[in-house]
């Protein structure tokens, strides 16, 4: 099925919550998405019936065998099924949603696509249907070790050193090593992303970033030691800056990603200013994958109420990356 | 002096910095300002200068003796000084905004102004001064130690539980009986400021308020329990809410005040909402102080580039509370 088109694979999420409905909307609004070709990986009659619940639904084509000879929304049958639960977790959806990611990653690595996009799943319903992955992100980190979650919205862009952890361990972690060998992974990701010129900015661990060791040391031992070895490597990173201006420092700017230590100092500015837009990215694997940055939100499932915004995001994230030229199989290239 | 109309007390902040140029541009805006009384601290001659070069500038008349007969913009004269320096810090520019300070400070003590805003002062031109104290607050809250700084902005409302620790000391902080106490009194301030029906939000600690213990257990043994205890009282309190979102849960609800348990968890939020748009307020105290959210700016000093939007809302804000029935007179019988 090759293509000079963008190819995004599409997976359908959990059936019985919004990702269905959030899919079909987002490729309903047709000026970002033109001269691409999306592949929804779906039972057939569950996503036409979606379909025809969605105004202005670009009906979704078979996968024609071979060749696809133009761009537009198509689908790839999975399993049929009629016995998912629409608004709560369920096993038969645990069994579709898995079954979709697994056929959509198939796809990716065989570069019969260039990036993945993942509606959210239920870790309820994997859990049900006896699926020992935590989510997409566990699943992928078990293949991918040095895989990184990453978070974009318009106006910022944020790595975290660390994710979930309490914040005392989170704290404990900050060495030297740890830190600079973070940098170097995320400079080397966004080489694979064809990210392009950056700047990375690294957020301090105390107020104002220790003020000269007044409020803290972590900067002086451990912060900008690691950020001044990355440099004399060439990585374009800066900092340690005082955390509550980092994130203004890097509003609005293209090329700024900020690093953030912590979960919390990385997506309190970012979910204030992505609130319902924001985007995850996975990097540091052979193909970008992007998400939107919500749940399956079972309570306004089937209901028409969902907001595309965050999916929307997601996709033009990823075929942005893949028309600059970091496509699942460019990159493997770039990284290898 | 009395008066019907709101009197709001203005120091002049260090005379070297934007202090002045954005205390006349803000009162040249006309709009929230008619019916109320503003009385700036200041030597009659700089300040009769700086209005020449503020396009719009309502010329300062002196401060009648007895009693101010309508609203309008007037100046209480501080001894005059000719060796002000433009544009950094100085020994002179430390002795005329302290004199400044001071001499609003008097006024509203003594219930001859409402409330105070205060411009920004060089703490070098203190020291050089050989003033002891390090700025505003530190000279307030030797004078009343529970005063306590909270951050203002339309969008949201932020008291900090810490302020300038190393984030470790932070951390130590969080116990059941100092978070306790700390609402307590921020809800007495509030009592005290007539802010009328609330909502204080606390965040939690730990990523996702500590997933009921497994990303953390601040929450379980302490904050939760603090909670607890002051809801008891009658308190309107709730939480704890994961911290990056509890500040989506406050943005724009006028009711809600977010208790953010350390310097960067309430101030990223913030300062990403407020960028020069920020208030400080100083709570517990028998009268409301209010100041913009920006320093001296000694670099763009005397250029007339400097932006009065903080300035016009700390002065909005302490009008709003005077209005609503906090002036300095009526807060001490609030209080007391």
């Amino acid at each position: 099925m090759a293509s000079h088109f963008p190819r995004i694979g599409i997976s359908l999420g959990d059936p019985g919550g919004i990702g269905p409905e959030v899919i079909l909307k987002a490729l309903s609004s047709p000026r970002p998405f033109q001269e691409a070709c999306f592949i929804i990986y779906a039972p057939a009659s569950l996503l036409l019936k979606e379909c025809e619940s969605v105004p202005g639904c670009p009906e979704p084509r078979p996968l024609p065998e071979g060749r696809i000879t133009g761009p537009g929304v198509y689908y790839q049958s999975i399993r049929e099924s009629d016995a998912v639960l629409s608004g709560g977790p369920s096993k038969e959806n645990g069994t579709v949603s898995f079954g979709s990611f697994q056929a959509a990653l198939e796809d990716v690595l065989a570069q019969r696509t260039d990036a993945l996009v993942t509606a959210p799943i239920s870790k309820q319903s994997w859990q049900l249907a006896g699926i020992k992955w935590a989510g997409h992100t566990h699943y992928l980190q078990n293949l991918y070790p040095d895989a990184m979650m990453t978070f974009w919205s318009r106006n910022l862009k944020v790595a975290l050193f660390t994710h979930h952890l309490p914040l005392k361990e989170a704290l404990r972690k900050v060495s030297r090593d740890a830190l600079f060998q973070f940098i170097v992974l995320l400079n080397k990701h966004l080489d694979g992303l064809a990210f392009g010129k950056r700047r990375i900015l690294v957020a301090g661990l105390n107020p104002h970033a220790g003020e000269e060791g007044l409020l803290g040391t972590e900067e002086q031992s451990a912060i900008a030691p690691a950020v001044k070895e990355a440099r004399s490597m060439g990585i374009p990173v800066e900092g340690p800056y005082p955390p509550d201006t980092v994130f203004l420092m890097a509003k609005g700017i293209p090329d700024a990603f900020v690093l953030g230590l912590y979960h919390d100092q990385g997506l309190i500015a970012f979910k204030w200013d992505a609130f319902e837009k924001g985007v995850n990215a996975t990097l540091g694997m052979p193909f970008l994958r992007t998400s939107p940055d919500h749940g399956t939100a079972f309570d306004i499932a089937g209901k028409g109420q969902a907001n595309p915004s965050s999916m929307i995001e997601a996709l033009r994230l990823a075929l942005q990356f893949v028309r600059a030229g970091s496509g699942a199989g460019k990159k493997n290239e770039a990284n290898g």
